[in-house]
């Protein structure tokens, strides 16, 4: 089958990838995947992945409960068996694969195998296009999970990236006020044609008034600039991995008594429910759509500082 | 009256300073003052204080509803009219002083002035030798206001000073099993006598696996170790301020979704019925005693590696 995939640095593309089958798992035949910040750091050596890339996917179930459906799968595989499973942690199971991550090949590809309990349908009333998004809407929806954010809170969000676009929308569905902080005129429009607040970061004045921030910047800048702008006992959401080191104070996390929450993966199900209702506007973010034959062209495109979402066209429906 | 005082890194005693009569507030003659690992600080320049210092006291109240009582006194002296007050916070309030820290003159001295909202009566039953160190229990108690500690948890406290010692007793109260790591054992024997679990920072081995790591080294190392000490989606609270700047690694939060939680001064109540009822035990805690006259001695001594508390004997009751 054909399939992308990352030996050493090297992207490539493989017309001809032998499949290995994962027994006990379900043959998705993928339709449309998506290029994700990850697959970027995994191509510079993040994790040390070597395999078939790609975690964001819409495919058809090929057998099992959702045989002929449209799914998505969360990519997270667990053993649920262990301590860390059964204290209700599967995301974090020390024996888990992760799809197109860790041990696991992904979905730039004609099939990648899922485990069944991973696998949620798609509702008809959603496109295919709007689908592949649901893994990084549920990782915003994971913010819910973590910090208690009402109609009453006020949320300064930090990048006007992809991840902070879904961040900004999921979080401004509790009705809560969100601020979203970019560099980028044209992506914070985006946010205000969605009724939410935007500010550039040159004019951004932080002030210690936040009940919540989250950084979305993926930079080492964010995190110090996070924690100028919560409040006393507010929370700092961390949802984008800085592989570099940093020279940081922690004693601001101590006077003020902030609460820092590393937050990554997230539940499907929310999410899809988002996307179906319309609370969660995707389709404006897709900048580009490559067939899998043009892996490099398309990796070279997702990496541009004005691309919001590169998306395969793998097969038809 | 006799104080202490700071002026730049220059500590002093003086027998004849003319003491400032602080408006509205409680004049409380101090029978006992402890120094603390804040007080080291403050002489080394941290947050500028100038003035007398001391901040851990048990004192005879002159006037209002504690008048000829024993009291102590909680140490932030809040507006109570600002939206962090209002917010539930005055412990943070922008606008506070702080006793012998911040714009308000501390303990080492025959009286200092107190709001009457902050003292608290000491129980007959407790002496003023363990009710000075109330403060320090206090602060330790903070962390049960915020993180959910039960008898089915695992906490793993880094550090066995002082504050290291209290967090410890504080949390076993809870019947959670407590292990403390630290680099002395005839610091770490104390704690095995109340049958607190120790290990030797040179044998701890960090596995992923506690609820709760407390990190009270006051050290740099310290905060490192914890991210590998706490299980995914576990608690790192940062008990200690490290004035430097450090270079670290901040993925492990998010890849971990671990909680980070800066945590600084706490509730007196709590802290004195603990010390009312034993369930923390301070008095080998007190490695010497000096009048306020021998300032310089006394902060010697306090520096010293293997000393715990050095209390100031003020006036006698």
């Amino acid at each position: 089958m054909r399939a992308i995939r990352l030996n050493g640095n090297q992207l490539s593309f493989q017309g001809e990838h032998p499949p290995v089958e994962l027994d006990g798992f379900i043959k998705v035949d993928v339709l449309t995947a998506g290029i994700c910040e990850t697959d970027m750091q995994l191509r510079q050596g993040y994790m040390g992945f070597q395999g078939t890339l790609g975690h964001e996917f819409v495919g058809l179930a090929t057998s099992g409960r959702f045989a002929g459906q449209r799914v998505v799968g969360e990519i997270n595989c667990a053993c649920h068996n262990c301590p860390v499973c059964h204290a209700g942690h599967p995301r974090h199971c020390p024996h888990r694969t992760v799809i197109g991550i860790l041990n696991h090949d992904g979905a730039f590809a004609d099939s990648l195998w899922v485990p069944e309990a991973n696998l949620h349908a798609v509702p008809d009333s959603l496109s295919t296009d709007e689908a592949v998004f649901t893994e990084p809407v549920a990782a915003a929806c994971r913010i819910l999970e973590q910090v208690d954010i009402t109609a009453e809170s006020t949320v300064i969000i930090l990048g006007d990236g992809r991840l902070g676009n879904l961040c900004a929308q999921v979080l401004s569905s509790t009705g809560c006020a969100v601020q979203v902080v970019g560099k980028h005129d044209w992506k914070l429009r985006r946010l205000r044609d969605l009724n939410i607040s935007t500010v550039e970061l040159s004019d951004f004045q932080p002030s210690k008034s936040a009940d919540v921030v989250v950084d979305c910047t993926g930079s080492t800048s964010g995190f110090e600039l996070a924690l100028q702008a919560v409040q006393p006992c507010g929370d700092v959401v961390l949802k984008t991995t800085v592989a570099a080191e940093q020279s940081l104070h922690l004693a601001p996390i101590v006077i003020d008594e902030v609460r820092v929450i590393g937050s990554r993966c997230g539940p499907f199900a929310p999410a899809l429910q988002m996307l179906a209702d319309g609370r969660v506007q995707v389709k404006n973010l897709i900048s580009a759509r490559y067939p899998l034959e043009e892996a490099q062209n398309a990796f070279s495109h997702a990496e541009q500082p004005d691309t919001l979402k590169v998306l395969f066209d793998v097969a038809d429906k």
